[in-house]
């Protein structure tokens, strides 16, 4: 960040009063900028007893496999937003269902969120940020070309979970 | 949002080239500028039978009652996050337990996060965002005076899932 969104002077890095991190703010009009985590919402979507997984056109992690994820817009649920990236990726319509896994992923300021999510049709195919699209078993999740460790983290819960019964949140 | 934060010149909203929504977008190096939510993170702080509320000293909601909740910072964990913000408005430290309750606040452009949390002593004193702190049974909680929703989906569950035993994701 360079220059104030609001008045467009030059900003500088310094620790407003009060306050305990150094911040961007405007060296004409005093405005604060703030650098806040970003949210990613996604879903594991299951047909039968398999699930979707999508392989990445795009980087970071291009070639690799995820489950449907991306950021969430301003507007949308979180329900909203993992259905909504589950078409884009996949063009797979999806009922999102119960909450799965809330993930730290400090280093990139971010905190992932996953549902666990029914397709209403087995009907998918690549959208743009995806290679490949497709439906896999437990026996055929392919781990180690797996994309983010928090896809992975989620996986492992879907089906550890899906192995004891029912989801224990819904008990 | 008038300004370019990377050159400096003005933006424009429109829609990007395979988008779906307006952005801001600049007029001169063509940066795109996403606004997306904001996690706010909380806890319940738990002592004995007790649990403790803050009264605001700020809007929105001054002298309303709260969970300590605030603004997620980049480099923080949720649990850091929610740990920091009761240090912040109630001089109070805590252990963070486990997740309690995830809420859309679509209409605010934000999702709320809480914790379950215990009080490492009964130590706690107004931060500079609060008027008011204490410890409050459950039949001493002020229901009609929660500043708001979040805050009371979130103590509700909380009792709810006390009076039923130890927390459902823990079972």
């Amino acid at each position: 960040m360079n220059f104030c969104s609001h008045c467009g002077a030059r900003v500088a890095s310094k620790i407003p009063e009060g306050d305990h991190l150094p911040r961007f703010v405007c060296t004409s009009c005093g405005m604060i900028h703030y650098k806040n985590p970003l949210l990613v919402l996604g879903c594991v979507p299951q047909w039968q007893d398999k699930i979707l997984l999508c392989r990445r056109a795009i980087e970071p992690r291009r070639g690799f496999w995820t489950v449907p994820a991306g950021f969430m817009e301003n507007g949308e649920t979180m329900q909203g937003a993992a259905a909504r990236e589950c078409y884009e990726e996949a063009l797979a319509i999806v009922e999102v269902g119960s909450l799965l896994a809330v993930v730290n992923v400090t280093h990139a300021g971010q905190v992932h969120v996953m549902f666990r999510a029914q397709l209403k049709a087995p009907e998918f195919a690549p959208g743009p940020e995806s290679l490949e699209v497709g439906l896999y078993a437990e026996s055929e999740i392919p781990w180690g070309e797996l994309a983010f460790p928090s896809g992975e983290f989620t996986l492992r819960r879907y089906f550890a979970d899906r192995a004891t019964g029912p989801p224990a949140v819904a008990k």
